[in-house]
């Protein structure tokens, strides 16, 4: 009810969604309900849901939070209530693998309408949990609340990592690979925004992505990593977040982007295609560097132990910005990437 | 935009915000604008914000998160967009004050119209940023998205203790106890919705509340409590989820609890300013068990360090569910507190 105002507070689900230390009512109730299939994580986890806060212990606690919100980031004609909890929790679960982190657990905060506060709510849960377990991590608290607007989910996320591998660390002279292959996300968007139905392997890429934390743990074991992100506003934009916090240029080899065989096909001209890959977004896959000739001599292991490529498509030098190496010339890149922002004054 | 999903991603600001590893944009220069005046953090911060993620270190780290909502939680006609902010922070800090964990930092996640992504969303955010700084803590991360719906706040709270103070403490026995003088911020929502200005000093009370960490932290580092929750729902509410999580009853002397003294002056009869004080919610005190004969002897200098007073309020017995003692008799004092569902089916 826009406008109104409530008197009696703003804290009722405030605290962690919880099993017994909740009161009675409809909300509770349904909260307990869905709760009552959560695991209790492992032993990172010393305190779950269930009181004012959740504790866990580590060496270096990771933290970060992704906002999803309804007819900007998901539509509900697109996606089943699970895969809409699924998709932002995995989302957020992409950003522990961007620095290397083994995830403990999350917190999901969700604001939904009277009419979607039962079996909507409890149905996006169950994604948000479904994904946290996947990772091997679990439902530690959240929130529950009542909104005129849309659907809004927040997830934060909470990853153990001892040496998280930073945005900060690529130098002249390493190389820059990306795994999987990209742009099948934003061709399953552009498929469902023009009406059609995307294939199912491109759907599934959008509607289920899984967030590379196996993969990122793996190579973070076995190789002197420089710089390590995941590709959520596409390798253009996120290369260019590298380039920025590690102070260098980075060149990208135009025929070396692994482009997913669906969006080659599927796609009018290559170029459409390679521009899926470079900017479509929400692929999920990891981008790094490191030291020239170190991940080439791992990469068929990689491949064989995940079933995920691994490709080199670059290199890091001196300067600042991105470039296209093609045929032997370089020409800026640009920008690329997404803003949520673009049309701000 | 309504019904529309951008086909770029949903990742943009899906990282912790970031002064140094963002591309440029105007959403970015924002988030850099409001992030210079961040501080760094205390030793537990080991990276602030800036890449994917924040990571902290602690012997348990407590976690809890809480969403506020435009017309349901805060309405923008009574509150200063710092002060939304202020108090969507600072009731979420009160979560790491009702397990006694001390203040690392916060991750708050904002979602806004497009009218609000300029001057509006910087303004919660420098409140956002001084409630977590006024409390010791540090702005460590966080998402900004646009909403065609309400203005959408999601603060989770990082704190550490290493041994935190559940609510499932209490046992028969043990005093009941309560910080502070109770139903000011119901008092000022209630003054608000009839179009009156409240006194400032109830208006504060609401509009920047500041939670009891300080004082949780002096409790238990010199007595031996039992169970600890902060007042969120009313004491009606929140003595409720002891009793429940501690599998006890808690008996309340009816003439024993705190009322603000402008809302036994303001209200019309005392039965409405205990009303207020029972399930008004949002006072952010604590709420907490001790041994018989624990908390008396320190009574006097907890009001004189904290300027805060510190009343019995009853007694924890055997049994279930809450009681008022009046005068020798015992009765049942039903449910209270607050639901955010209560017109659910």
């Amino acid at each position: 009810m826009p406008g109104r105002v409530s008197r009696e507070g703003d804290g009722g689900a405030g605290a962690p969604v919880s099993v017994s230390g909740l009161g009675s009512g409809p909300e509770f109730d349904r909260i307990r309900r869905f709760l009552a299939g959560a695991r209790g994580g492992g032993p990172a986890v010393r305190v779950g849901p269930g009181d004012d806060c959740a504790v866990v212990t580590g060496a270096g606690i990771a933290l970060s939070a992704d906002m999803s919100v309804e007819g900007v980031h998901f539509r509900r004609d697109w996606l089943a209530p699970e895969e809409i909890g699924w998709r932002a929790t995995s989302a957020a679960l992409s950003d522990l693998a961007a620095v290397a982190a083994r995830p403990v657990g999350v917190l999901c905060s969700l604001a939904v309408s009277d009419a979607d506060a039962g079996e909507m709510a409890e149905r996006v849960m169950v994604g948000v949990r479904e994904a946290a377990e996947a990772a091997g991590g679990a439902l530690l608290g959240g929130d529950l609340t009542r909104s005129p607007g849309p659907l809004v989910l927040d997830v934060t996320v909470v990853g153990e990592s001892a040496a998280p591998v930073l945005r900060t660390g690529a130098r002249p002279g390493h190389e820059l690979w990306v795994t999987g292959e990209l742009g099948a996300p934003g061709f399953a968007v552009a498929a469902l925004l023009a009406g059609r139905q995307p294939e199912p392997a491109v759907r599934d890429r959008f509607a289920r992505p899984v967030p590379r934390l196996a993969e990122a743990l793996w190579l973070v074991e076995r190789a002197p990593l420089g710089a390590l992100i995941d590709l959520s506003d596409g390798l253009g934009g996120d290369a260019g977040h590298v380039a920025t916090a590690s102070g260098v240029a980075l060149e990208l080899e135009r025929a070396a982007i692994p482009i997913h065989p669906a969006v080659l096909t599927g796609a009018a001209t290559r170029e459409e295609a390679l521009a899926h890959a470079m900017s479509g977004g929400e692929d999920y896959e990891l981008c790094l560097t490191a030291p020239g000739g170190a991940l080439e001599p791992l990469r068929a292991a990689f491949e064989r132990e995940h079933g995920v490529r691994l490709t080199r498509v670059g290199r890091v030098a001196e300067g600042s910005g991105l470039f296209w190496m093609d045929g032997g010339t370089r020409a800026p890149l640009g920008a690329g990437g997404y803003q949520h922002f673009r049309g701000d004054p």
